[in-house]
């Protein structure tokens, strides 16, 4: 058996997530062309390449819409393929449905891409202006109310630390310990585009996207800014600002203590 | 008669060029979907908007699958509108489709988007990655060899100046005198992303495209570094390098020396 590890770019717009689905193809009502899943495509990938059923396992499951610049996913083969033939096969097979390994290396059979992860970082685009988007209309967040980011970036430093993040996650989600150490938080902004760093060992279900959604009503004033101090406290969702939306986030990168 | 000058974004993945074409729904064959005239698409906002057939004049004919990040146009319409309104009126019909409008404002019935133009900047983005492009398929120009791209930056500067463009010049430009002159030719560089910024008071067709093509050449060595200057006092345009993909270039801006 020999275990390899993967390093993904995906763009969301052709995904319904990251998690394989019963039937994989669900419609995009947008585009009303079918959306298959990052697992399944990979896997299926896998099954052209290597004649046999092969599980993938991904280190973050994202949601519909969400984009990866780094995803990282781990699988075990029968037999050992040399790492650039494997990548290139794969791409061979995914590169024109959204979906192409940027890197494959055998590593040990105790790596799994989820729990050896160490460090998530996820990066959330904004774009503030008038205007609707052309370009990055699939790949931004578009807010047309002028937004104060100083004092979005005031009120992201207090998510910083462990904290009890119940407010700040889907009433979906299934982690047991709404506990979690947020590591880093920063705001950076280029002429009309507010891009949210963030980093931490894990996240709760939709975690980024709701902290992002109370900044951005902090950011037009709809929020004072020692909200997320409040939020943190009484661990309402409902009072925390809306979830923003999936295609705004792209999972970054993902760190492995013993795999740089 | 009120003449209003617009600037306007799009992703060309949406379009078979600004011009406007006889039937204008030409068929994208890797989507199947129809593709129309970006010029097209504004005048039959501007028809629901307004009732009447407007002539929309560009200051840039991009070739299909070309970007924008602020083309600017003209036209005349017959009773004033709020520029604000215009704006809004313009997006509600555009914004689905691959283009904004960025900026409306009334100007004097001299004004002529193209000829009046003083200046006109493009980027062309490259990537220098051995995987395949997931997000920026349809962005940037994918190139799996090693590029130097010192190699392509001191050849840049060949380009400065006044020169007879003759090589570099689509062998279907109607263009009366190859002869122009190049602003500047900045190359820089960020990970693996390599972007080109160009700058004249006017090209001629596929000038960017045919020098970025070229420069690429010279930097995965099929070319050497001196070439540039050889092919521009030959004139010769099969002599020069490829003609880069479309969808690695974006109209970026267009200066007028009147309006800022």
């Amino acid at each position: 058996m020999f275990r390899y590890k993967i390093t993904v770019e995906y763009d969301g717009a052709f995904f319904c997530g990251w998690q394989r689905q019963r039937s994989d193809s669900l419609v995009n009502t947008e585009t009303e062309s079918c959306l298959h899943s990052v697992q399944g495509t990979i896997e299926h990938a896998l099954l052209k390449l290597t004649g046999t059923h092969v599980l993938v396992e991904g280190a973050g499951r994202t949601d519909a819409g969400v984009h990866a610049l780094g995803q990282v996913a781990h699988f075990d083969l029968p037999s050992y393929i040399e790492p650039h033939r494997l990548l290139g096969g794969l791409n061979f097979y995914t590169r024109n449905h959204g979906c192409v390994v940027l890197d494959a290396e055998p590593v040990a059979l105790d790596f799994h891409a989820r729990f050896s992860a160490t460090s998530r970082e996820y990066i959330y685009k904004i774009i503030n202006r008038r205007s609707p988007l052309a370009l990055d209309k699939a790949r931004a967040w578009h807010i047309s109310r002028c937004v104060d980011v100083e004092a979005m970036r005031s009120s992201a430093q207090d998510f910083i630390g462990t904290h009890n993040f119940n407010a700040f996650r889907s009433s979906a989600c299934q982690g047991k310990n709404p506990v979690k150490t947020l590591d880093s938080f920063e705001i950076t902004e280029e002429q009309d585009t507010i891009t949210c760093h963030v980093k931490a060992r894990s996240f709760l279900h939709n975690q980024v996207r709701i902290m992002v959604g109370t900044l951005v009503w902090v950011g037009i004033g709809k929020y004072p800014q020692h909200v997320v101090d409040e939020l943190l406290k009484c661990g309402n969702r409902v009072k925390s600002g809306p979830t923003a939306p999936p295609h705004g986030l792209y999972l970054a990168a993902v760190g492995y203590a013993n795999y740089p």
